[in-house]
């Protein structure tokens, strides 16, 4: 029984450090109303989606810092907040549902959030829980690319909770949806715990470095189209990887382009298979909106067969992965 | 300080149902010598290496069944066992460490095993965990393509347990090994508890179908052509990703060619770098050595950075992964 779905993950182009939101806005707004002229029904958008991502810099100043963050309203969350409203009207006005990252100032902390808004309604809040980078930065160099989640973000506290989009409903079934932010697409541990949830689309927006000599450590030989092509590989290669083996569907949408003129970020936005194809992705560095018309039902043939978890798995001989976060290596042969 | 150590996949060609182990001993001998002259200290051979793949076959003759299973002797494991000796004689003789799986025949069960064998003794053995198939046939007609390990064997219970391999060492420290069989190769959860020993060497042997449309289900459009270029994707995209995320080499070795002339697997032996690059693999879908100087200090890169799991894992938000083996959906929104 099909259960067609047209989707498409909305890429964001250049974003400056002194590029104000209202500037983001129109662009994403342009980009929502391509998506309704190609009659798409759901928009997944990047990691931090309204603002540069702002990690790479060591910034000493409270209040420039405290300006990328969103503050959500207590009832109804990032839908009513009133520097992005706009942005979830126009989605709740043309009937599209997105998920969305920012950086999100709550009252227990700050976090690197993604929302999923249907509707004029938040039917799902996602907080990154795999924080690269470090609390020190690099240097404190302004041309260094830093990486300082660490110190701008606390960890994910929600876990990784699949949900139902109902506005997607064909038939009887609702999609069933997953999240995940950036440095998360490379922990098989969270499509995991997604997979075991049944997760047919999974919503992925990132930020990676194109090139970052001082975060490369000693790989430094790497020029920077090595670099790139590096990058993107790792990217292509996680998200194949894990769709496939959870068999989902997904969906990544890049923050991309040269930020600030020399901060450069890979493209690879796409749309994968629950085989681990790419079935659509990104054709320039900019703004643009990557299209394809999916099936759920797809994802019966993983799921009833290579990938029948209840069949195959052996979770008494997977402990290790939960009793512990290092490495403890085997003791050495005398 | 670079580690380095000069490796090989053993390739196998074309074993059918009735071809004895003796003129299978001779072939992997032969491979054994040529390593030998190339000066390689590891060679990982596939899964089953001494008979043809069985499972494809419903096989209810007990003696004809049998005669797939290795004994093993008590005290000294496979290296002592009559039908196969000369070849571990012949490792031994040449001083080459080897990863080879079989069938094997043990006093609590039947598994689907691989020995790691240094200077004539057994160092570790694995037991696949992830059996594929099913215990009932697809049908029994001859010409059928099963997949019937659930039948012949146990599930593994040694899990998976990383161990050091002293003929390899250089300067303090001896690489750390870590094995998996073929459908193992697909689930990230073994290659995660071996990440989490710090492995540095993954050993993988498989015998994976090119074409089976009596396996592929309601794919079953695909032809011939399609079906071994789409496993071939699926085998490297798994084997690349985890070799990444768990920032270890890994070398697969396959069983392949047509056995019996019409049952086709796939190809695909590859040394891969703890990057995830190919950096070694095979030309023909016959015997072959694919061989390759590693240096095992490449995995530091990953170990330290990226997958620097104790910075990064949180284990806290794992638990589903070992609290069941199969999905529970969220529910139905009304």
């Amino acid at each position: 029984m099909p259960r067609p779905v047209r989707v498409a993950a909305a890429q964001v182009g250049r974003v400056d450090r002194n590029t104000p939101r209202s500037t983001v806005l129109v662009r994403l707004i342009a980009l929502l109303e391509e998506a309704d002229k190609q009659s798409v029904k759901l928009v997944v958008f990047p990691e931090t989606t309204f603002t540069t991502f702002f990690p790479r810099y060591l910034i000493a100043d409270e209040t420039e810092l405290d300006s990328y963050f969103e503050k959500e309203d207590a009832e109804t969350g990032i839908v009513n907040s009133a520097n992005v409203k706009s942005f979830f009207d126009k989605a709740t006005q043309l009937g599209i549902d997105v998920a969305v990252g920012y950086a999100e100032k709550a009252p227990e902390g700050n976090y690197n959030t993604a929302s999923y808004v249907s509707g004029g309604r938040t039917l799902a809040k996602y907080r990154k829980v795999h924080l690269p980078g470090s609390f020190e930065p690099f240097n404190d160099d302004p041309d260094t690319t830093n990486q300082l989640e660490k110190r701008y973000f606390k960890p994910g506290n929600f876990g990784f909770q699949a949900f139902r989009a109902p506005t997607l409903r064909h038939g009887t079934k609702s999609p069933i949806i997953g999240m995940l932010i950036c440095n998360d697409r490379r922990w098989p541990e969270g499509w995991r715990c997604y997979g075991l949830q049944g997760v047919e689309i999974m919503c992925i927006g990132y930020n990676s470095v194109a090139w970052a000599p001082e975060l490369l450590g000693t790989n430094s030989s790497m020029n920077r189209d090595a670099s790139r092509q590096d990058a993107l590989f790792h990217h292509k290669l996680v998200c194949q990887a894990n769709a496939y083996t959870n068999a989902t569907f997904c969906i990544t949408a890049a923050r991309c382009g040269w930020d600030d003129g020399k901060f450069e970020l890979i493209t690879g936005s796409m749309i994968i298979d629950p085989e681990g194809h790419i079935v659509a992705e990104n054709k320039t560095d900019g703004d643009e909106l990557i299209v394809a018309d999916i099936d759920l039902d797809a994802c019966q043939q993983g799921k009833s067969r290579t990938f029948a978890f209840e069949k195959h798995r052996r979770p008494e001989h997977y402990g290790v992965i939960v009793e512990r976060a290092g490495v403890v290596e085997p003791s050495e042969v005398p």
